[in-house]
C-alpha cells in the first residue's frame, strides 16, 4: 500500500497517539509505505512547531486550514476537543482529504449527521477512533463467535468503569456541565457499543438508568455547583437474535482505571475480558471432561493477529498505545480500497444514535426502540 | 443459651445440611448448649430410620406431624420442597414451635403471607435459611459500610451466576414450568436480594427484563417443550439514599457455579466479592499514597467474626455448610430472646414482596415502586 | 463400617476439629457408622467436663489414661502438643487402641521410630493428621498424574508460607527456641511434603539453605534474644523419575496466610493449586486449538470426590475443617480392615527422615541423599 | 539531549523493536532531539533495502562495517545473534561510536571481558537490552525498596518460564547444543539477574541444580539426539544483607509465556510481581487495621513515571515494546552525560560472571561465592 502524506490537528495526547501510530505503522507491519509526515497543526505557533519536531513532522503551523491547502496531504487526523471535530472533518473531506477522526463525532447529533453526509458527498474514507475494537483479543473473540466456539450467544454484560470523577471533593469543571453531554453516557458508554457493534452489530432497544453519585461538587471559589449530568448508567438492552444484555457505565467508581469488562454467553460456552487486563481473556468450553473444564485464562500470543506484527513471542504484551497503530493500518488499507475493521462514520451515527436512545429511555423512564 | 429440642423435616441436601449445623453448633460457639437432636421426618419410614441414625436423631418418623406432637421438640427445621414449606412452617408454629425454614417462603405470595401471619400470632421464632448472609465476609462488608470505610455509598451491582440450566439440549424438567415460578428471578435473586437487604435495606423501585436462552428443551420422547419461564433475569434498581443498583441473575451461565458477585462503589471507596472465592474479599480505597492504591484482597481471618470459632489462624478458609452453622447459631441466640443476624419471616415476605414487584415490572414493561 | 467408640486426648483446636470430624463422619459420608463419643481428657477436670459437654462426649477426665483403659473406646485422638505424641500414641498403641496422631510425630526422630514401632508391634492403625492431602483437589490431581493428564512429570515446586512470625517487633516465643525444632522447615515443610508424598513418593537428595530474618526478637523484660531456628527454608531436591524440584518455606512471609502453592510441570501440561483458594485448582494442556490454551481456573465440583458428600452443587466451596472429616473417614476405612488414603505412621516417619536430610544438608553445606 | 545519529545491525525482532524505540523516544518524552535514523545493515542487501524504508532509515548496506566510517552514525544498536556481538560491540567502540547492544553480551565469558575493556578504553557509552528493568513497575519498586516501604527485605524469590522448549517432540534444534550455552540458566536466567542487580546489587554466593526434562529430541531423519544442555534451573542464592534467595527459570514449563515472577519479602510487609500481567504489581503492608489488609493490586499509572510519557491516564497499560523507548531513553541520558537507569557492560559483565558461577556449582555440586 502506497505512502500517505499526512496532516494532524491536535498534539495533545491523542495527537501523540496518531503521530506515534503514522511513525511506527510501516516498520510494524511491513506491508505499507512508510507515510509521510507532512504538516502538523496546532493552536500555538511554537508549540506547533516543537511538536513537529519531536513527532518528526516536516512543517509546522497555527493555522488547521492550511493542512486542507497542502497538496502533499492525503488524509488528515483530527485529534482536537470534541466540539471542533465536526467542522475540521466535514473542511477536510470537502479539501478531498481522508479523515481520520478521533471519538464521539460530535457533541450534536446533527453535526454528526452532517459529518456522514460529507463523507459521503466527498467519496474519502472517514474512520473514527475507536481503537479499543482494534485489539487482538477483541478481533479474536469476534472470530469465536463467528465460529460458534460458544454456541449461540445469549446474554452479554459489559461494564466500562474509572475513577476520574470518583472523588466528590473534586472541584467542578466542564465534564459535569450539561453542555458536555450526558456525563457517563456519552463519555463512556460509546467504547462498550463500539464492541458490541463489532461483536453483535445492533443493539434494538434499551432502558436506561442515570445516576448521580454526588449532586453537587465544590467550586473554585468556595461555593459548590450543582452537576448537571450523570456520571453512573445502567442500561438494559435487547440485541438482535434475541440476546439480552446490560451496559454498565460510571466515571465515578472508585478503583476502576480503565474496566472495559465483557461477559459473553453462549449455548456452549462463556468469554470474558477486561481491558485492564488487555493481553488475555478467558474462556469457557463445554467439550471435554466435566472434571477439568474451568475459564482458561488465554495470554495473547503471535497467533491472535496482528499481534504477531508487533512481538513474536507469546504472553509479552501489547500496550494501549500499540492498538492505534493497528487502527492506523486499517485506515490506510480503507484508503487502498482494501477491505478493513474499523468503525467508519456511518457505524459511528448509528453509535452515537444508540447513546441518544439511552438519553431519551431514562428522561421518559420507558423502553425506546432503536431503528437499524 | 440452653439447648433446644430438635426436630427436622426432610433429610435431602439442606436436611443434612440442618443435620449437620445442629451437630456442630456447640462445638463451634461454645456458648450454647448442645441441642438434643430429638425427632426426625422424612417421607419414606427406612430412609428416616437410617438418616435418623447417621445424623444423630433420637427418632424417626414417617409422618411429619408427629414432631409437632412431640414435647421434646423446641424447633423445626422445614427443608422439604418449596410447596409444602407453607403447611408445614405454619402447622409448626400453631404447634407452639420455633421454626427455621429454608427459603423461599412459598410459591405463592399470599402462602408467604399466611406463614408471617403464622409467626406473629404464635409469637415464636421464625427464621429463613438465607445462610450467605451469614459469611464472615458479608458481616464484615456490613461492619465496613456502617462505619463509613468506602464513604456513602452511591451504586451497586450484584449478579447471581449459575451453569445448571445451561445446556439447551438437557432434557426439560420441572424447573422450566411456569409452575415452578419466573425462573432465575425466584430460584436465584432472592440470595442476593438477602444481601441487598442485610448491606442496604430496602429495594424502592425496579424495572426487570427476563429471557429465555432457548425457547424449548428436548422431552424424553425425542420431542420439544416450550420452556415457560425465564433462566436469565436482568434488573436496575432504586435503593434508598440515591442508589442506584443493577441485578443480573442467570442459571444459563456457563463457567459459573456459585456465583455471587458483589461490586459496591461509594465517595471513598469500593468492595468486590464473590461467593466462589467465599474466603475473601477486595477492598480500595483512597487513603495512602496513589502510587500504591489498589483492590486489596483480603483473606478471612480470626478478626472476621464469627470464622474465629471455626478456625484460629487466618487464610484457611471455611466451607459453605459452615454458613449454616453460624444460621443456627443466630436462630438459637433468638429462641433466647437475644439480637440476632439473621432474616427473619417478615424480612423473608419483603424479599418475596419485591421479586414479585420485579416479575410485574417485565410484564409491563415499566418501573414499579416498591413500598417500604 | 461399624460404630467405633472413641477417646480424644486435648481440646484446643485440634482437638475440636477432631470432635468435628467424629460428629460429622456418618452425616456427610453416610457409609459409617455414626461414632460413639466416648471419653475426652483435657488437664483441667472443668475444662474437661465442659469441652466433653460441647463436643458430645459421654464421659470426661483429667487423667489421659483413663482413657486407655476405658473398654469402649477403640480409638484415641491424640492433639496434644508435639512432645506429648509419642508418649500418648506409644501408651495407646500398646493399650490395644487405635492411634489418630496429629502432625509431627515427634520433636526427635528416635521417638518417632519408637511411635512406628509400637504400630508394628500392637497390629494397630496408626493414622497422622496430614489433613491438606484429603483436598478433593489434591486427590484429583494424584488422579491427573496417575492418568497421565499432563504427561510425564519432570519439575515441581511448592511453596508454604505464611506470617505469624513476619513480625520483627513481636516478642520472642517457644517457637524461636532451638528446642521447638529446625524452624520453618520441621514446622512447615512438613505439610508441602506431604503433598509430595501422597503426589510423587519418595524425596531422594536434597540440599538446603535456611535463614533467620531477623536475628534476634525483643522480650518481655525490654532485651532481645537471639532467634535460635531458621524461619525461612529453601531447599533443592530430586525426586523419583528425573523430577527436579524446589521446596520453600516460610513463617516470616508478610502477606501469605495459608499458602501451600504447588506448581507441577509435566511434558504435556502443567498443574497449579495454592490452598489459601483451596476450591479451585488450574491445569493447563496442549490439547485443543493452541489461540485457546490457557490455564483453565477448576472449581471444585461433586466430581471431585469426595466433594459429593458434603455439596451436591459445584462451586460452592469445602472449609478446611472439612477436609478432617475425610481424613476420620479414611481412618474409619483403614480400622474396618478397607483401603484407605492417608499418611500411616511408616510414611510419616519417611517426611520427618526428609526434613532431617534436609536439616543436615544445611548444615554440611551439601547435598543428601535419602534412601528410600 | 541533542539529536543523534544511528546505525541499527540486525533487523529480526530485536533489530525492529530498536528501530521502533529510536523512531518514538522524541515523540513520548518531549526532552530528546529526535535521533537521525543514519544507516542500517542487514547481510541480505535487499533485506536491507527493504528494512531501511520499513524503518525510516536513510541508508542501507550488507556490509556492517559501513557504519563504524559513517561520520553521521554516533551510536550503533546491535541486535544480531549472540555469537557476533563481541565483535561488532568492539569494533563500534573502537570505531568511536556508542553501542546499543542485545543481551547477553557473549556466550564466551572472556568475549564479554573484551566488550567491557573496549568501552573503557574508548570511553564511550556501552549499555546492555535488558529492557525488563525499564518497566514503570520494577522502577517504582525499587522506588519502595528504598523508601522501605516492607522495610528490610530478608527473601526473594524470582522464577522466569516458557514453554518454547516444553514439547518433548519438537525437532532437535541448536538451543539444545552444548555450544548454545547451558540452556535455561544462560537463556533466561540473565533477565531475572537483571531484575536481582537493579533492585539488590550483587548476589553473593549460589548452588545451583539444572536439569533435562527430556534427555532427548527427535530430529528431522527420524531419529532421536541426546539433549546437550539443561532447559530447567533451580538456584538458592545468598544477597547482601543477609537476603536468602530462590531463583527458577525453565524453558519446559508448559502453560507459561512470558512469566517473570517476583516475591520480595521483607520486615514489614512484601511485594509480588509478573510480567505476564507487566501493568501490575501487588504489595501487602503491615500499616492500618488488619481486617482489611491484603495484597493490593496496582495498575500502572502516570505516577509511576515513566508511564506518564506513555498515557495520560492510569490503568491503560504499557506494552512490551515500549520498554525499548525508555531504555533508549537512557542511553540518549547516557551519552549526554547525564545520569541513567540501565545495564552497561561492567554491570552486564557481572550478571555474565554470576552465570558462570551457578553452572560451576551445578558441575561441581557444591556451593559457590561469587567476588562482587
Amino acid at each position: 500500500m502506497k505512502a500517505l502524506g499526512v496532516g494532524l490537528i491536535g498534539t495533545g495526547y491523542m495527537g501523540k497517539c496518531h503521530a506515534l501510530a503514522w511513525n511506527n505503522v510501516s516498520a510494524i507491519f511491513g506491508d505499507v509505505e512508510r507515510p509521510r509526515l507532512v504538516h502538523l497543526a496546532e493552536a500555538n505557533a511554537d508549540l506547533a512547531q516543537a511538536r513537529a519536531r519531536e513527532f518528526g513532522f516536516a512543517r509546522a503551523t497555527a493555522d488547521w486550514r492550511d493542512l486542507l491547502a497542502d497538496p502533499e496531504v492525503d488524509v488528515i487526523s483530527v485529534t482536537t476537543p470534541n466540539q471542533f471535530h465536526a467542522d475540521m472533518a466535514i473542511a477536510a473531506l470537502e479539501a478531498g482529504k481522508h479523515v481520520w477522526c478521533e471519538k464521539p463525532m460530535a457533541p450534536a447529533f446533527a453535526d454528526a449527521e452532517r459529518m456522514l453526509n460529507a463523507a459521503f458527498s466527498a467519496g474519502r474514507i472517514a474512520i473514527m477512533g475507536y481503537n479499543y475494537i482494534q485489539n487482538p483479543v477483541i478481533r479474536h473473540i469476534r472470530t469465536l463467535l463467528d465460529e460458534g466456539a460458544i454456541g449461540t450467544v445469549n446474554h452479554v454484560r459489559v461494564e466500562m468503569d474509572e475513577d476520574f470523577m470518583a472523588d466528590p471533593e473534586a472541584l467542578f469543571y466542564w465534564k459535569s456541565e450539561a453542555s458536555a453531554g450526558y456525563g457517563a453516557l456519552d463519555d463512556f458508554a460509546v467504547h462498550p457499543l463500539s464492541l458490541l457493534w463489532c461483536l453483535f452489530g445492533h443493539v434494538e432497544a434499551v432502558i436506561a438508568d442515570l445516576s448521580k453519585p454526588y449532586p453537587d461538587r465544590p467550586t473554585r471559589d468556595g461555593g459548590r455547583r450543582a452537576v448537571e449530568n450523570h456520571d453512573t448508567a445502567s442500561v438494559l438492552m435487547r440485541l438482535p437474535g434475541n440476546v439480552s444484555g446490560v451496559l454498565m457505565a460510571s466515571r465515578a467508581a472508585w478503583g476502576r482505571k480503565g474496566r472495559i469488562a465483557l461477559q459473553i454467553y453462549g449455548s456452549k460456552g462463556s468469554i470474558l475480558f477486561d481491558q485492564e487486563r488487555m493481553n488475555e481473556f478467558q474462556i469457557y468450553r463445554t467439550d471435554g471432561r466435566a472434571t477439568e473444564q474451568g475459564y482458561a485464562t488465554v495470554l495473547t500470543a503471535p497467533h491472535h493477529k496482528p499481534y504477531d506484527r508487533f512481538i513474536p513471542a507469546p504472553g509479552h504484551g501489547l500496550g494501549f498505545n500499540d492498538l492505534k497503530v493497528i487502527e492506523c493500518r486499517e485506515l490506510i488499507a480503507a484508503v487502498a480500497g482494501m477491505s478493513f475493521h474499523a468503525i467508519d462514520f456511518a457505524q459511528g451515527l448509528r453509535i452515537e444514535k444508540t447513546v441518544h436512545a439511552m438519553a431519551r429511555s431514562f428522561r421518559d423512564r420507558r423502553w425506546v426502540e432503536i431503528a437499524a
